[in-house]
């Protein structure tokens, strides 16, 4: 295989010459940088991407880390950074985290050994002081829904709270006094600060928190029926719930059809991510929409930005939840 | 290794014209072209990415291409090659091809310069011939959900045909005579085999083919809501429909759901592929489970196996599309 060594000999100069001129780096002169070129096409020369990352600090792959690919908020994540990657000719590297502390840091450093200059990071289990570290040592890293103190301008995130606030809002004027919240067992940031938006519109409205009605289980569609089948064992009286995502409320929709409660007409729910799944269920979703596609966009171009001069800062952009006002909720007219 | 010299001496001419043919450039006469290409053939000879010493250089990298990540289907398929990759302490590199021509081979030819020796490929856009001499060039690649002449070893794939087949067999032994078909408009082998099943069961068990009763629409939700509108604008007396995968499928119920007609009391109608939305809709849907998670494991141990002899050969393993029971079809009542 044809090396940098044979283009160097070929054109009679150094190895750190060819180097500079693939690198169009102009501190060369015009006749080694033709001497050069021309040995490249005799030699018929490619120079290993993976070498070229190694000379360059630019890179040619933007590395990704979410924490599981099969869940659809991720994909969206993963394809959006992938159409950015794309437009600047770039292609993208996974690591996946699995929300596990070992699985995250090795795929970050992954990441690293594979010369990924640019990182868009989604971490949970990390700790702040040691994302801070990374973002430290990687300045084309940018951290996706998470805030780490100190590094603001690289963290692209939403507001949960107001997210849960809105849709637990929006129930209590369709005048529910009885509205449940169904968390997830995950003991992460999003959690706490949903079930914060929620508590607070409640105490913000003056209704009563009803007891037992704050239910937690795995974040998906089974830990939505557990969570259901909880809170109907419990309360009598619930009219309304607010879900911790639209998997977990489709779990309780089906909880509610096989109990023939019918939604929305006795009972209404609100999701959380306005994932694909919410217009498919029957009666589609009413749910706050999170704009994973367009902060992972952001995200993308804010990396490339960092670490290459040629691609402009994205305007910095604030992220709002939204309500989507869809079929799952009603006024209330129990008692 | 065959190298550029040698394809000098074959054909005849000196290096640097080897270079230019390569390269495109038009400064050489029409023979010298000739007898180049030849030789590049008769050689198997491949600039960019020799394929044998890409085998002996181990890489840490398995290579995916795939349509469309944030499709629950390979968002699966990437899932467990990223686990097989995993368990080898390697990482996964990702391809989107979008169905087209172009994007594939890009895909394919990023991996290469990125030096990834092995490959799990989903190809639909690029031909048997093309697809054909990437396998020669690249001793670590596998094909999935297709199979390719002369490199069935290499490729893993599902029997089509056979799904829909028993999918539409069910419903007649549940005593459906008028049964339709929802299928994709992109023109893929997935889609043919899917109809001929369909078709294959209705002659096999003498029932006559409905006129106006196969419809076709992109393969997402909303194609099935269209794709179900349009059945039921020219048919009143359907009473089953097996559609080409479980999201068409969801758009139907919606519909169905939309005009009060009870499924499965009235209507009964079969999913494929059996995704995680099949579990979440109301009913549960029966559906033809596409094993894409084993199937991409066994693709990706395959291709590991391929270029590096520490690693097993997998044993051979056929995959089979089985029914999976659930609530969206029943008996048929109607005369």
């Amino acid at each position: 295989m044809i090396t940098i060594h044979d283009v160097a000999k070929k054109a009679g100069v150094s190895v750190a010459t060819v180097s500079r001129v693939l690198n169009k780096n102009n501190s060369v002169s015009e006749k080694a940088c033709i001497a050069v070129k021309k040995a490249v096409i005799e030699l018929n020369y490619h120079p290993n991407a993976n070498a070229k990352a190694l000379v360059q600090n630019k890179t040619d792959t933007v590395g990704v880390v979410v924490t599981d690919v099969a869940d659809p908020f991720f994909a969206i994540l993963v394809k959006s950074v992938d159409k950015v990657a794309d437009e600047h000719h770039k292609s993208i590297l996974i690591g996946i985290g699995y929300h596990n502390e070992l699985k995250e840091r090795e795929a970050i450093e992954t990441l690293l050994r594979k010369r990924c200059t640019c990182l868009v990071v989604h971490s949970k289990a990390l700790s702040d002081r040691e994302l801070g570290e990374y973002l430290d040592k990687i300045p084309g890293m940018v951290v996706i829904n998470r805030i780490i103190e100190g590094y603001e301008n690289r963290c692209v995130s939403l507001n949960n709270s107001k997210g849960s606030f809105i849709a637990t809002e929006m129930l209590i004027k369709q005048k529910h006094q009885h509205i449940a919240y169904i968390g997830s067992n995950h003991k992460i940031t999003d959690e706490f600060e949903r079930l914060n938006g929620y508590l607070s519109a409640l105490k913000t409205h003056n209704i009563p928190i009803v007891e037992n009605a704050i239910v937690h289980n795995t974040p998906d569609f089974e830990g939505g029926e557990k969570a259901m089948i909880e809170l109907l064992s419990y309360n009598a009286n619930l009219t309304a719930v607010v879900a911790y995502n639209d998997t977990m409320a489709a779990g309780a929709i089906s909880i509610l059809n096989e109990n023939n409660i019918q939604v929305p007409q006795q009972f209404s729910i609100v999701g959380f991510d306005d994932m694909p799944i919410s217009r498919y269920l029957i009666p589609k979703l009413t749910t706050i929409r999170y704009p994973i596609d367009l902060m992972a966009t952001y995200a993308a171009n804010l990396a490339l930005s960092l670490v290459d001069e040629d691609i402009n800062t994205p305007v910095v952009s604030k992220f709002n939840p939204t309500l989507v006002r869809r079929f799952s909720t009603g006024i209330c007219h129990k008692v």
